[in-house]
């Protein structure tokens, strides 16, 4: 039976290859019974090296006794043909033969082959305001950031420490181009029952982080162990006030224990903004 | 003529929606003649929600006069034919209905139908490799390491400040999980034509980002406007400098001017590791 085997899977691209990696990593999970091991092929931008994908290929199909699976993004005819050499010893899906003439057809025009316009594009404005928003997360961390900061920030996460802003406003940034700041939720807070004073302007920009206590824990107990900073009481203390005052104040929130950053930030974005132009 | 119209896109999925727009944006570069509106629809998880975007999409060709264009990724098979409903209505590109069968029949397995799998496991040991490469790349940015920290990173990055360092770490991080630190090169050490002294037994984990004086000179003005810092003159300097520098202790490095952070961290993903399993 195959699937008691490793399969390898090369990802060929003529850009950086996420795309296709992104798209593999998406359909190889509903075949969570095999294992893959991944092979990157990044930049395969002219024929030598595409045919050198291709007995690389071949001699993986020789060596381990199963077909790999060739995910491929290259748009340069040329290459193409080198790379489907090795047709014989794989399967090749190929993302952009599938869909292209299909669009082709729909858009009245013929695809532009220029080679990874998409992530190549480090001069446009779409990447640099992503940059930017990269740059405003790391700077307006942990509650960092003045009232006149936060005017340009697109969100305001808070939630108590440890409950995903960080990772989740650098996700918001380099993924959809947002500006999130973020703030902590502490105990002196708590006490008050009232939000940080910055923030009282900036209602419709809040979002909130919740997260199951037992998690806070344990995560807050890698980083501070035996503290009564990650105790389990002190984290049910923190969260119960935490949405206790979420609630006061009206914020919508969601609870990221089970989530990703991906899923987190998209949800995020339902409420900020779901169209966009490019 | 069609092109010289907005194109509505629409980005149909039962998790975050990523994976689908990832490939609808590289496809649709393709067509750079043609702009684009793009709407999100993520979590479409029931079959109402899919017949609520199959409404939205009959709408919009209802109201622009042109078929929207469809990337859906759904994985349940009664929200497609939910969402099928407005198949006159646009062009349909199915992420899975390509590429499954294919799978299917190379793998000797059906598809688990398991919505969201990749980017849903916010347990799995990968996911958790990311958050704490998130985690490393915030807390060792800008040369605030010791040299125990540096033992645990996967890459340490130098450059003169502002080359594209931090963008980079985090991009490194949260793609790859990939642990990097980064480290600015500055004036003392160009006059000691010296590493800093905590990076010399990390050799084999160094890569520097240079970047054209110009470009340098123009993203530091946005930061410090006049200063000597982001003269032209100045920048000039470092850049020989830190390029001396490199040359001399045989560090790897690229020119990020014209790449972005995608492009940058693949090149050095080639460096570090390009096999991996899941």
């Amino acid at each position: 039976m195959s699937d008691l085997f490793t399969r390898t899977v090369f990802f060929v691209s003529d850009g950086t290859g996420i795309t296709a990696e992104t798209l593999g990593h998406s359909l190889l999970a509903q075949f969570p019974n095999t294992r893959f091991h991944q092979v990157r092929m990044p930049f395969v931008d002219d024929v030598d090296k595409a045919r050198d994908c291709a007995r690389q290929i071949v001699d993986s199909e020789r060596n381990t006794g199963l077909r790999p699976i060739v995910f491929s993004s290259l748009v340069n005819p040329e290459a193409i043909a080198a790379l489907r050499e090795a047709r014989d010893s794989a399967l090749f899906l190929d993302l952009f033969e599938r869909f292209i003439e299909p669009l082709e057809i729909e858009l009245g025009q013929h695809q532009s082959h220029e080679i990874g316009r998409f992530h190549g594009v480090a001069e446009s404005n779409d990447y640099k305001k992503r940059i930017e928003a990269i740059n405003f997360a790391m700077t307006h961390d942990d509650g960092v950031s003045t009232s006149e900061d936060l005017v340009t920030a697109d969100v305001i996460l808070v939630g108590v420490s440890r409950s995903g802003k960080t990772p989740t406003s650098l996700y918001l940034a380099m993924q959809f181009g947002v500006k999130a700041a973020n703030y902590p939720l502490i105990p002196e807070d708590f006490e008050r029952n009232k939000l940080p004073g910055e923030l009282h302007s900036f209602r419709g920009k809040l979002f909130g982080l919740t997260i199951a206590p037992e998690r806070l824990s344990q995560i807050r107990q890698e980083r501070r162990p035996n503290s009564h900073y990650a105790s389990l009481e002190n984290c049910q203390y923190e969260i119960e006030a935490a949405q206790k005052l979420m609630r006061r104040e009206n914020i919508r929130w969601l609870d990221s224990t089970a989530k990703s950053i991906e899923e987190i930030s998209a949800t995020i974005m339902q409420n900020v903004r779901t169209e966009a132009d490019f």
